[in-house]
């Protein structure tokens, strides 16, 4: 019976990832909050990953995979920066070290394979038209630096045999049900969701930015594949860019007209905000995923999909409804 | 007057580096231990970089320059994974963190500029003919990979205006004076420096191996040219690739025979070192510096220019003959 923790379980992905499991697997999640209302069947452990003795409980199972998707977002990793490199460094770091101590102290009998998602906030501009898989990681964002660290550490742990590991460097998240965040890439989302469910929306950019996005559901999959791959096909380079969709924001936005009508697109209004402007120009706008797909992993080839797996999964579903 | 700390400051390239500087300069130099007859004339302050009291007092002068070079080296941080990342990663961290204390508490007016000691380790295979400016990095050890997340590190505090830094990503640094050390790239020198001291000399790995390499007196110029470049020149990815010499064992070999004759060149035995052969393969061989070069930064264009400078700075000099 396959064991796995989901470190970061309380959030929108690990709750979907959970959801993914049958009721014939043991599924932990570890987060310092859990949605109230939450459908999903698992045990829950309530702490910070910065706290290492609930570390050690989480680990305490010796789950075979783990999902580390626990991280201060962009914006809020912007704003505080000693949060952000607190959490999204250090108690990794942390994770990892006990990873290594239970490999060691197992004479290598424990050897779980853990995945960890990252972000293409990894790369900064200038961009290429599209970013090959050997692009460069020169961040522009402390969220980005910090990803790319985490995917450094990770790759060195697995190339020295403490674990088996993948960093699945994930587009933007579209539609993310629930709330706004503090991510910079919040916006992305809001135009589409608030809309669909008849509210307001801004939009802090210009309808021209292009950017790389997926569904909850693609990201599920690319977690799930992630965990599926034999470990003889696994990369040297453990940080995989992650397929995705290309398009702008006038492309999402005529995507919902063709979907939902004028009316609802008319609840976009254009509020630009020069904070977001800014770390939005950093960020990339099209992948050439080669490895990846070659590796079987799969994203939306269009928008409306995007916002029908919303409509299917979340507006109908519920569970994040606002 | 400018106000000089050398982190590492008891090491070779830091020691040189400190000779550098006139008597109407204040020089620091941080190090867990400094040479018994060091002509350096300098202030010494002896301890670990991972001990923050000792850090905080070498910092208690404001020091308007920091150069960062103490490192745990490749072959120690390979067989001491432990070792290697607290002290190249989290020693570097706690480091950083103090001058943003300083900055903050002195509400900006503390902004020094951090100089710190990266290396070409930051890249693995596969290679390209020639490495540029933004080939990616993705190391093959554990040393490559904590020098890339430092660079990440500073990189973020500069772009937040903590401090000012470039990370100089040092060739492999030959002819080394003094003893064989932990480093894999030990050989490099050693092959040149002993027999040039009549002592006999193993190589470990095929003369057909080809690397990057610069002399000590070309490091100590990259860390002050660093040092002089006006903030506004400093590209907004601090860490660049220097300039170097690439050349094969077989053409040291045969510069060393050029200025020291037959007899000098048979005190090098051939031992094959399935190790060192190992993590060499990982090691970049040749460079296109076009940044660094654009900015003023220069090195050797032959190796018999490398011997001579051995010869003229050390071997004559005896500061750190074995």
């Amino acid at each position: 019976m396959t064991s796995v923790l989901i470190v970061g379980g309380g959030g929108m992905i690990g709750q979907k990832l959970a959801l993914s499991y049958s009721d014939h697997e043991t599924v932990s999640l570890l987060d310092v909050a859990f949605p109230e209302h939450s459908i999903v069947n698992a045990n829950k452990i309530l702490g910070s990953v910065s706290d290492a003795s609930i570390m050690a409980k989480s680990l305490n199972n010796l789950p075979d995979t783990i999902f580390y998707l626990a991280s201060v977002v962009s914006g809020e990793a912007e704003d505080d920066f000693s949060k952000g490199w607190d959490i999204n460094i250090q108690a990794f770091w942390s994770f990892l070290s006990q990873i290594r101590d239970q490999y060691l102290e197992s004479n290598g009998q424990y050897k779980p394979r853990v995945i960890f998602t990252s972000s293409i906030a990894v790369f900064g501009s200038p961009f290429p038209k599209k970013i090959s898989d050997d692009f460069l990681t020169a961040p522009r964002t402390s969220y980005g630096a910090q990803k790319a660290c985490c995917e450094l550490m990770l790759n060195d742990f697995v190339r020295k045999g403490f674990c088996e590991g993948v960093a699945i460097r994930l587009p933007t998240i579209c539609v993310r049900p629930g709330k706004p965040n503090l991510a910079a890439s919040s916006f992305f989302s809001g135009i589409i969701r608030e809309p669909l469910n008849g509210l307001k929306a801004n939009l802090p950019v210009s309808t021209d930015v292009r950017h790389w996005h997926a569904s909850p559901r693609a990201a599920v999959g690319f977690l799930r594949h992630a965990e599926s791959l034999h470990v003889t096909t696994l990369p040297f380079n453990s940080a995989l860019n992650m397929p995705g969709l290309s398009c702008t924001v006038e492309e999402q936005i005529e995507a919902l007209r063709s979907i939902a009508g004028n009316d609802v697109v008319r609840l976009i209004d254009l509020h630009p905000d020069e904070k977001i402007i800014e770390i939005v120009k950093g960020w990339p706008q099209n992948f050439d995923t080669k490895i990846a797909l070659e590796l079987g992993f799969s994203a939306e080839s269009s928008f409306e999909d995007i916002i029908k797996i919303y409509i299917e999964d979340d507006l109908q579903n519920n569970v994040f409804k606002n």
